[in-house]
């Protein structure tokens, strides 16, 4: 195999598997070369990642070393996505009756949810995150974006018990912004103790529903170590039942009358 | 940039990019080289792809000719991988109450969900795709992996409608096993007469869900050109209402005295 697809082999061998420890041994046997040629050639490669703003090679000493690709979008690159969103989502035929805004299509396009999820996971690049939750049904698209780029499992919380799921822990839980007592459920087998979890949805109003997904981690004695979702609602702000999150876009002044809203991408940035 | 670097930051960028034109202008400025060379690189990304069984290259022909990156996992690979799948999902702690298998945390593994989606979009490689849609919860995830493979939207059908999705279209359908009747719902701007749809879950048992999605896809006189789920239940196949369909795991024989069943990844490859 000639060095150039080697180099690019191997590539693509880690971005398959982020945040995964590659012993050089691999590429050694892999590609039948030398340790010091394996060490050059991955040298490219973490060059390579730095310059476009994908992230590094992260070098892990010791007998059992090798090489760990940690993913991450850089902050223009992220800010630069972020904006492109909010003049997207600025689109006056987006509002739809009692101030909501037409999202289904941007969480229907697989390359930029998986955008959405990098840079959220680049956020919380050193979070140690083990595991993504999010409830059924908008979130988990992005939810699982995030969980690619971490390494890590997603849970989905439902919001009623399913026989394909085996045993299940259920709680009940006040809408923050319709005050009404609703249920969560989850898989008794997916969750365990200590675990630092990462809590993911598609939009918060007052956060009600973060707030039940927050029960629940406390529920199996797990940890809530980051929050995230891709837009707010400021003019919620006041009702707001949670504190220390992360959000990419803020809508504020979404005006039904004259079809228009303002969506920024400062919050997230200045946090 | 040095070659290296520039082959290795080509060959991310079709990764992130699959079936999506691009000019051989764009590399020639992008990273100030001549043609021939900008050519030649792609001729090295592509037979690393192809070395690799990770797709190939496609070249367009004409003034606006450009390439595409088809991503395809080999015959091979996908069978190597349905089969280890299979023979995880042969444990015998999987079996539920009611002869159901446990597929949770498989479909929570999001590394696990992109290869069964780059099996799938291989199958349908050729079959000019233009949405993938799935109804809610567990095929979601399977979903956007196909679609990410195949660079096309994702449609979820939910079994409400919800306020934040505008305007909809709403069916009932008789569920296959249980024969109760169900309403599916989908958003009116998600699909457009004579798109071609590829229909996705994760779990088929009568396959009545599939139907009922088969229905709505009338109903906006769209055409369902390929239907696929990750398992389906080889005990029920006497009740099966659908026809031509791929799924990558035949599950028979649960027996819940013993703990017993039987995966075959074969079905798949027969067809």
């Amino acid at each position: 195999m000639k060095r150039f697809n080697r180099i690019a082999a191997m590539m693509n061998y880690l971005l398959e598997h982020p945040r995964t420890q590659v012993n050089l041994e691999y590429f050694v046997k892999k590609y039948d070369v030398s340790k010091a040629t394996a060490s050059d050639d991955l040298n490219v490669v973490d060059s390579t990642f730095q310059e476009e703003g994908l992230g590094k090679l992260r070098r892990v000493i010791g007998p059992s070393g090798g090489i760990q690709y940690i993913p991450e979008l850089s902050a223009e690159k992220s800010l630069e996505y972020v904006e492109s969103l909010c003049s997207n989502l600025s689109d006056p035929t987006r509002i739809l009756p009692g101030g909501y805004l037409y999202m289904t299509d941007i969480l229907g396009d697989p390359f930029c949810v998986r955008k959405i999820g990098q840079i959220i996971a680049s956020v919380f690049a050193d979070k140690q995150i083990d595991v993504v939750m999010t409830v059924e049904t908008k979130g988990i698209p992005i939810a699982y974006a995030v969980a690619s780029f971490l390494n890590v499992p997603v849970i989905i919380v439902r919001r009623d018990p399913k026989v394909t799921e085996g045993s299940s822990v259920s709680i009940n839980y006040v809408s923050g912004s319709s005050r009404k007592i609703q249920t969560m459920v989850m898989t008794k087998r997916s969750l365990r103790e200590n675990m630092r979890v990462c809590i993911v949805d598609d939009f918060m109003k007052a956060g009600g529903t973060i707030n039940g997904m927050i029960s629940l981690v406390e529920e199996f004695e797990a940890e809530t170590a980051a929050i995230a979702v891709l837009a707010e609602a400021d003019d919620e702000e006041e009702d707001r039942v949670i504190e220390n999150y992360t959000s990419l876009i803020k809508i504020s002044n979404v005006d039904i009358r004259h079809k228009k809203n303002q969506c920024t991408a400062r919050e997230f940035f200045d946090r």
